[in-house]
C-alpha cells in the first residue's frame, strides 16, 4: 500500500453537484490526491454550523487540505485565506470565522495567508462560485505540495462569533448550536459549564430544561451517558461525541417532540416539585 | 494501474457529515484504500431497510471490507461484529442482524468476531458514535490487512427478523421492505413466490393489489417486465433489479398516486369482474 | 504523485445507494479509478436538468470517463452509446440528449458508439437498472482503456430538445432550465442574448421580470455582476457562474420569495413607470 496520497477534504453549503465541480477542479491540479466531500449539506448560510461541524470533524480526518466553504459574502470584498496549523493541515476557506474553531482544535493557527497570487486561481474567477475558482485551485496546488506563503500576504484571520454560555449557582443558559439530521439539539456548553452550574452531575439526574422563544417551553429530562439510558420517546441530555451538551429525545426528534423549532437559548435547572410537566411556561 | 487498493465502503443511517467522519479514520488508518459511501441515508434506525441495501448492493462491490451501521441500541450492550464471507468480503457493524442477508449472499459467513480489542478501536470511545470510534477504526485495520481473528472473540451472529411471503392459492401477501427514492415499494417476494401463488405469469398479466391498513385500498394493475411496458401515470408489478417483487407507478410516486403511505403489507390476487376499480375496500 | 490513475465521473436521477453501486461496479472492473459522483440527485427524468448539469460541471473535471444516466426510456429500445468528445473525453449514457450539450463544451463529438456488446455488459442485464449493468461496466472497461468502437457499431447522438431564447426590441424572453438548491432560478439565455434585447447592460440598471403561468406575476429587480451588489432579501437579475442568466435574490429562495414554482418561462423587459410593483399581473 501507498502511503504518500494527499488528502483533501470538502464541506460546504452548495449542495452535492457544486460540490462535486470542487472535488473535480482538485482532482485536476492534484490527480494523486484522496478527495473526501466531509459535507455538501451545512445549511446554507450557516457559518456557525459550519465551523462546529469542521471543529468536531478534522481530528479524526487525516492531516491534509481541508476545504470549508459557507460564504454568505461571495462576492463582496472579504479575502479568501488559507490556515496552516500546528498539527500540519491546511485550512482553506472565507475568513468569516469558519475555520478558526476547528484550527485551534489542530495545534493552533501557526500563520494564515490570503489566496491572492492568480497562478493559483482558475483563469477568469466568476463573481459567484470561488469554491470552484479559488478556493478548490489553492487547495489542489497545496496538496501537491505548495508552501502557503507563495499564495498571498500573511493575515491574521477573523475569529468566529457564538454566544458564551451562563453559568448561575443551579442554573446553566447556553446557545442552541444547531439541529443535527435526527432532530437533536447541539448546545454551546461543555461538560465544564455543567459542573460549574451543577457540581458533580451523575447520570439520571433529573433535570428541567427550560426556553422562552419563540414560544415558552419546558421539558423534564434526565442526564444520560446513553440514548439507551431511557426508553425510547424519553427525552434526555448529555454530552454528545464532539463533547458538547446536547438534547435528544431516544429514537425521535427531540426538535418535533419538544417543539423545539426556532428555539435559540435554553436553560437548564434543578426541578423544582410544583413544576408543570411537559410543555408550557414555567410557574 | 495499480489492482492492489485494498476497498471500504459504508453504509450508515447517519446522514453525510458523520459518515465522511467515518471514511476519514479509514483514510487515517488505510491511506491506500478506495473508500465509497454506499449510503449515508437509510431510514433512520431502518436495520431492516439497511440489511435489504447491504444485501442488493454488495454483489456488485468490489471484494473488500464493508461497513454497515444501523444501531437503535448503539449505548446499549449490543455487540459490534466483524463477519467474514465465502467471497472473501468481511462485513462490519452492529451484530442486529443488519449483515446476515448480505453475508448468505456473498458467500455466507466464514467465521465472525466480536469488536473487543482495545488496539484496534479509537482511544476514547465514546458512548454514541461507535461508527467513528469502533466500526471504522475495526475496518480501517482489516483493510490494511488484520486477521479479524485478533479483534475479538468467535461469534455467531444474530439472523435479521424479517416476515415471510404468505401463499394461498391463486393470493400471494407479502410485506413492504421499503419504499424507494421513486415511490415505489419494494416487497418481501421473490418470482418463485409469484409461481407458487399464481403459477406461469406471463407479462401483461392483470392482476390486482389490496392493503387493509392504515387505510383499506385496491388498485388493478398488471404484471409487467418492465416499466415500459405501460404508459406513464399506470400502475404495475414488477421484479426489480435485485429480484424483489415491486409495486410502481410509470414516472409517478406509487406510495403517493395509490395512497400507499404507512402500508406494511399487501395482497395480490386474480381479478374478480365484480372488483371495485381503484382505491376502496374490497367487497 | 502518480498522474496516471484514469477518472470516471457519474451523474445520476438515482439517489445515493443506487449511484453508489454503480460506482461500485467501476470499481470492480477499474480498481485503479478515481470515481467521483458529481451528483445522484438530479430530479428524477429530469433530462434537460441533467444536461446542463453536465455541460456546466464537466470543463471543470479531468479528462476522463463521465457517465450521466438520466432514463426515463429504461426498458425500452432507446440506445446506449459513448460518444468521444474533442478533449479526450467518453461521455457514457442513453442517447436521448443528456450528454450533447456537455460534449459540445469538450470540444465537440468526435465519434459515438452503442453500448451492445455483451463482453462489456454485466452478465444477465436487468431490465430497469441500466446504470449497473450496462452504463458502469462500459464506464470501467474504457476507463481502463478499451476503445469505445469495441463496444458496438458507431451511431449519431440525438439532439437535445431546449427551447430558445425570444428577443424582441426591448424585451427578452427565456425558458427555465431548473431551480437550483437555494432557490434561484437558472434561465436558457445567456449575455449575448440580453445584449441582443436591450443593447448594453450596465450592473446596477433596473429591469421588470413577468411571468404568466402558471398564475401571473411580475418583480422589478436590478442586473447585478453579484448577490452582493443588493441587499439580502433583494431580487436580482444576473449572469452566474456558468454562463446562463439567472434570477435570484441575496441570501433567500427566489423561488418563494416571489413565487416562481412552476414557472417554466419568464420575460425581462426595461421598467415603464406605471408598472405595479411586485406580484401581480402587469396591465
Amino acid at each position: 500500500m501507498r502511503e504518500s496520497r494527499p488528502f483533501v477534504s470538502l464541506a460546504t453549503d452548495f449542495g452535492g453537484a457544486y460540490t462535486a465541480i470542487c472535488a473535480g477542479v482538485v482532482y485536476t491540479i492534484a490527480p494523486g490526491a484522496n478527495v473526501l466531500v466531509l459535507s455538501d449539506e451545512i445549511t446554507p448560510f450557516g457559518v456557525r454550523e459550519g465551523a462546529m461541524l469542521l471543529r468536531q470533524a478534522l481530528p479524526y480526518l487525516p492531516v491534509g487540505v481541508h476545504v470549508g466553504i459557507v460564504d454568505p459574502g461571495v462576492g463582496t470584498p472579504r479575502l479568501p485565506v488559507a490556515v496552516e496549523t500546528g498539527r500540519g493541515d491546511v485550512l482553506v476557506g472565507p475568513d468569516n470565522g469558519l475555520l478558526v474553531p476547528a484550527a485551534a482544535r489542530l495545534g493552533g493557527v501557526v500563520r494564515a495567508h490570503a489566496l491572492e497570487n492568480p497562478a493559483y486561481r482558475l483563469p477568469g474567477v466568476s463573481t459567484s462560485f470561488h469554491g470552484r475558482d479559488i478556493f478548490s485551485p489553492a487547495a489542489g496546488h497545496i496538496a501537491t505540495g505548495l508552501d502557503v506563503a507563495e499564495l498571498g500576504p500573511a493575515v491574521e484571520p477573523l475569529p468566529l462569533e457564538v454566544p458564551s454560555p451562563v453559568v448561575r449557582d443551579g442554573e446553566l443558559t447556553v446557545p442552541v448550536l444547531y439541529t443535527d439530521r435526527f432532530g437533536s439539539l447541539v448546545l454551546g456548553g461543555e461538560p465544564a459549564d455543567l459542573a460549574a452550574a451543577f457540581g458533580p452531575l451523575p447520570h439520571g439526574t433529573p433535570l428541567e430544561v427550560a426556553w422562552t422563544a419563540p414560544a415558552p417551553g419546558s421539558a423534564r429530562i434526565t442526564f444520560e451517558e446513553t440514548f439507551g439510558g431511557v426508553s425510547p420517546g424519553t427525552p434526555l441530555a448529555w454530552i454528545d461525541s464532539s463533547g458538547w451538551l446536547g438534547l435528544a429525545v431516544n429514537q425521535e426528534s427531540a426538535a418535533e417532540v419538544l417543539g423545539l423549532a426556532g428555539v435559540e437559548t435554553v436553560t437548564f435547572r434543578r426541578p423544582r416539585e410544583n413544576l408543570t410537566v411537559g410543555n408550557g411556561p414555567l410557574t
